[in-house]
């Protein structure tokens, strides 16, 4: 397993900086229900073998896959200088992939779908959770929560970052917008930012978001 | 693994009713946050070992720990015809058992915790999720979701259950409490149920409540 790994099998838990990014596939739940169960795990798996392969490549560590949402740890078990640049990178390349998983459903005659990121850093406490019968090397902390909520405020097809994230990674980051949230267990309000790419070695962009919402007229000619 | 069987293994996926349970320990990620690392995983071991037992002995399928809350299916890959009472006898063991987890917390000298518990009972498509690289059995659908927002309005101590929950388990429960919420993803108020204890062969029941809220006057004799 990817999990394993000598420091992953420490015993008694540990606090470190981690990076953590939390994705789903926006509104898939209510899009699930109203298709043949076959179809909604086809559909499910198509995008967490695409995104599987993304987050190996850049050493994110899956925590979990809870229906279509994957929790990735960037940092544990093996903590690396440039997690969050990782993190942030991978994020990109997972939206860039939507592309091909939209192929893939439309193969296969399934509705398109899209993804929303989270991407938060901070400290969490990293160790195996369980008992006896059942363990795994797992993650735990409000910085979780966090994530989660981070990711919640996303539309299909964005990736939001937190102020951490924004300042462990630096000038490489292509910003397009930030706002202010206040999400539940939080007591002040919180910026946190759109990542449109990342420049450096990693080299991965968005394409440039609109700069208007209004919906554009078609032409229609003959 | 308790989540191997013929039928786990089957391909494709398969829409069915199952009754869902989600717990986790009410407050415990700030608790966790004022203590150190090891004593945050110990806690959550001794917690998650003590439950592991009881949900396996009502034959409920742990499918996940995520960080101190555990979320469990009775149902899947198994069907019985009493899923939902299992469910609801597991939950009442489950809260008696905190007695024993709060007195090993107290032996090592941690603070007291205490668990809230969400039942629900409802349609999910069950199957292999994930990738070649990576997969579980699990389950998707907006009934996961539902479960997890009827845990969220429980306080330390209680059970909440949906109507589909009661009305599959029938007159064996005592219910102490009604009310009405409107979680989120739903468009109409429901009503849930605080569950008290389970009759029949179960013949298990949790300390009656006080009827009232009011603190009581401490008695400050010599």
């Amino acid at each position: 397993s990817i999990l394993e790994s000598p420091e992953g099998t420490r015993l008694g838990g540990e606090k470190r900086r981690v990076t953590i990014m939390m994705s789903d596939l926006r509104g898939f739940t209510s899009i699930g229900e109203r298709l043949p169960a076959e179809n909604v795990l086809s559909m499910i798996n198509i995008y967490l073998e695409t995104m599987t392969e993304i987050i190996l490549k850049y050493q994110g560590t899956i925590d979990e896959f809870i229906g279509d949402a994957i929790l990735v740890i960037f940092g544990a078990p093996i903590l690396r200088e440039d997690d969050a640049l990782r993190a942030a990178a991978c994020a990109v390349e997972m939206q860039l992939a939507m592309k091909q998983v939209n192929a893939r459903n439309n193969q296969k005659g399934y509705p398109p779908v899209a993804q929303g990121i989270g991407i938060n850093t901070g400290d969490l406490v990293v160790g195996n959770i369980g008992s006896e019968k059942r363990s795994k090397y797992g993650v735990v902390g409000s910085n979780v929560n966090l994530t989660s909520r981070i990711e919640s405020y996303t539309v299909g097809g964005q990736i939001l970052i937190s102020e951490t994230t924004l300042e462990a990674c630096g000038q490489i980051l292509r910003i397009d917008d930030k706002m202010q949230v206040m999400p539940k267990g939080v007591k002040n309000p919180i910026t946190i930012y759109e990542l449109g790419g990342i420049g450096g070695r990693f080299n991965l962009f968005m394409p440039e978001k609109e700069k208007t919402n209004l919906p554009k007229l078609k032409k229609n000619l003959p």
